[in-house]
């Protein structure tokens, strides 16, 4: 058997009563960090809270699966990882090889950011569009699909969600600004001007970081330590929406002028 | 102090360590089970394995507001709530009011059926675009907003997730269907013929049910108790959500010329 954890957004305490009872029973217990990270804490503290050993995987390993699989086909597995799984692509392709092994499979869900997002910013659920991530720029080479996911999304009044990427280290909001400036030199179109963000930071913990400003803005906005999320908003907002952005972001008073 | 505690998406024990930290330090503990439900357990279940008393608040005392305001103005307010806190905008109400009044506001994360949903399937969450609800109809009255939201996302080629309405009973997905028979009915259009999408039920739980085909089929497949929820496919689908699509949702063959 094969049970992925979810461990939730920030630190060791995120982890639900259902996992910990997976991980008590477990005969192994692995831990796979680099398609998710929790910044408010380390493995061997969570092996400490949880009274067991935890055996981090290496990239290549988890991509390969074999290890896994071959245990998971003799005893039961479990696989910890950071916020809820199988949202990661790579954990979708251990989840299929398994089954086609007559692996049983099972999720025990964590805390997300898709949905974290909603809570700290007061925004509306379903008026969030495709999301999409910002990566680090490779050499000169930029990637525009958040761009053009940003301008598909206005079209239809729908929020973006920009995830940052984590490949280096966890981006922060301020470099994610500068490279979606960079896009923009790109395309030369002038969506950013007027382009309204929030940027979250710390997800999860006791104290996130919560603040909505022309994107622009955002660049000089102190959002303290990672990790640090990003929504582009729609053009038009509800007008509880811009409540609680003035409330629990401080957003500039103008937003009311982008109530429907 | 008012802390919303999400409990996760289906019974005692989807709650985090976080969550039970903050019940324990509470000074009185309220719990909100109309704008979301736990299918797998009881509050009273709940109040025994947390060794807490749960004070069951009706909906007219969580929107109005005014006894849960007035307690956090002078000591430690827990209120729980299913899922994600303040997905639901009558949380949101609650804390723009409390942070108004000057009362500290926090939020103890859960697990959330949005995310949920990608793990169980396979789906590639940046894929999904804006979300919509399936009410009940209102005698001869058809809301059409799902049937747009459906037709706006395939534009994009993006998928849609349809909650279904939980006010009298938790909506099964076979009525869902059928409500979106008569939505296509009012609309003279004919999406549904080619619409695939999967039904998902009781996440969270240890036995969940996950199944794709096309729509109009799904209303004949035996998905159990709820909660049910649904997710109407873009036209074109990576090659690997629909290998996952097939493996972990026994979806038609047919699927695989969806493959973009």
């Amino acid at each position: 058997m094969l049970i992925f954890v979810g461990l939730g957004l920030y630190d060791e305490k995120d982890v639900t009563l259902k996992g910990i009872e997976a991980i008590k029973n477990a005969d192994v217990v692995y831990g796979e960090f680099y398609t998710s990270r929790l910044t408010g804490t380390h493995p061997e503290k969570l092996a400490q809270i949880l009274d067991r050993e935890i055996t981090i995987l290496p990239r290549e390993e988890v991509e390969d699966g074999r290890k896994i699989l071959a245990d998971a086909e003799k005893r039961n597995v479990v696989l910890l990882v950071g916020g809820d799984p199988m949202v990661a692509t790579t954990h979708v392709s251990l989840a299929i090889e398994a089954r086609k092994r007559g692996i049983d499979v099972k999720i025990i869900h964590g805390q997300s950011i898709m949905s974290a997002v909603c809570g700290l910013t007061g925004l509306h659920s379903y008026k969030f569009g495709r999301s999409a991530t910002i990566p680090f720029p490779y050499g000169d080479s930029v990637s525009l699909t958040p761009y053009e996911v940003i301008k598909m999304n206005k079209k239809v009044n729908a929020h973006t969600m920009l995830y940052l990427d984590i490949k280096e280290e966890p981006m922060r909001i301020s470099a994610a600004v500068r490279i979606l400036e960079k896009m923009e030199e790109k395309v030369e179109e002038g969506l950013l001007d007027d382009m309204v963000g929030v940027g979250i930071a710390r997800a999860g913990s006791m104290n996130p970081s919560v603040k909505c400003d022309y994107v622009r803005n955002l660049k000089d906005y102190d959002f303290g330590p990672p990790m640090h999320v990003m929504v582009v908003l729609a053009d038009k907002l509800h007008f509880m929406e811009a409540e609680a952005l003035r409330i629990l972001a401080e957003a500039p008073k103008e937003i009311e002028q982008m109530v429907e």
